[in-house]
């Protein structure tokens, strides 16, 4: 999967939260371009014919993205690239969007008034448009007053929305995530592998279990 | 009604429609503000402060407004002006948009899938999140294939759009209709004049065939 992730930040060296999704984004070799205002045009569009996955990333401002990814619209996607060249058709388009505001403020009645669903509308009328596959947005509420566990969490949600099929799977999740460890444990060395591979013993054992139970409930079905 | 339009088009000399817009502006002494990328945020406040109704006036690129724009609200309006200080609360909102597209295609199963409400959304939000009062959207479809007196009409609509309260009654804009007829026959001369004088005694003779209708039908119901 050739992941293309656009950051619209103008301030980017300075967002923690941008920092860390980096930091993911790198471990599973997506391509990480953060927008300055100056863009060429041709390459931007070459860069979007070599994707597979293009990802806006950008925080809320008045709900939607930063002046920075509007200007890059306006100008790389002409209607000769988009529409008569079809040169986005077939890919898939996902928005990572981080807002302050807590999730259950996104709702009607609430001091929002709109789901995100709704904010994002005018991105989603584009891919429609550009015949580009809409993936369920990804949005982080209030980062910074996540936990570390919840935030390493989201670290892992965040590498398999750039690399899985979405929506994925729970099967698709645990696979991906047995991959992940096993390259850990080749990397690993001393200390740090034997307990990985404990991790993954014990990883293995469960899936068994489970294995075993949901064996145990077909025969079950098959005896009514 | 001191309204403010704030005018963002990149190519705003060369739009038809926007300098046809502008005459019907200038006539109703609403206060034209081309944007450009150069502004002063403070005194963007101040013209802000200052106005009663405030519109957005631009051709839709990508489902929303030109970068322009985006960067001017951005910068604009600061958390301090418009949260802490209040600084537009009170106010009206009104959007003005021109597409190439035509109306019918914006809904569920159409060409462009979702509404226009729904695609401005994100100006609603800002809107509900300042405390202004939202304005139905006024929307001028491929304003190039329009026959004259069809723009002759918009430009009408758009002149009450700018000052009449909205969503305005049918006997507000017959109001607005028989001043302004009153202020053209103050203005003219000669030939012109007298052709106005009979346009207005027409309308006194229909608006009295209308009451006299209104009357009948009172009675009648008077009756049952």
């Amino acid at each position: 999967m050739r992941t293309l992730i656009i950051v619209a930040h103008p301030e980017l060296a300075s967002s923690g939260t941008q920092q860390f999704l980096r930091r993911g984004a790198e471990l599973v070799a997506a391509d990480w371009q953060p927008l300055s205002t100056d863009f060429n045009v041709a390459t931007e569009q070459v860069k979007l014919r070599a994707a597979e996955r293009i990802i806006w990333q950008f925080p809320l401002y008045w709900y939607s993205a930063p002046a920075i990814l509007k200007a890059w619209q306006d100008q790389v996607l002409t209607s000769k690239f988009v529409l008569h060249e079809q040169g986005l058709a077939g890919k898939e388009l996902g928005i990572v969007v981080t807002t302050d505001t807590k999730a259950s403020d996104y709702q009607s009645g609430a001091a929002e008034q709109f789901t995100l669903a709704e904010l994002l509308r005018p991105y989603q009328a584009l891919a429609n448009k550009a015949g580009l596959h809409w993936l369920p947005p990804f949005v982080i509420n209030q980062f910074r007053y996540q936990t570390e566990s919840q935030q390493q969490a989201l670290l892992i949600a965040y590498q398999q929305y750039l690399t899985l099929p979405q929506p994925a799977t729970f099967t698709q999740r645990q696979h991906w995530f047995a991959q992940q460890l096993q390259q850990m444990i080749t990397n690993a060395t001393g200390e740090r592998k034997t307990q990985l591979v404990l991790v993954e013993q014990q990883l293995a054992a469960k899936q068994d279990e489970l294995e075993e139970l949901r064996w145990t409930i077909e025969q079950m079905r098959g005896d009514d």
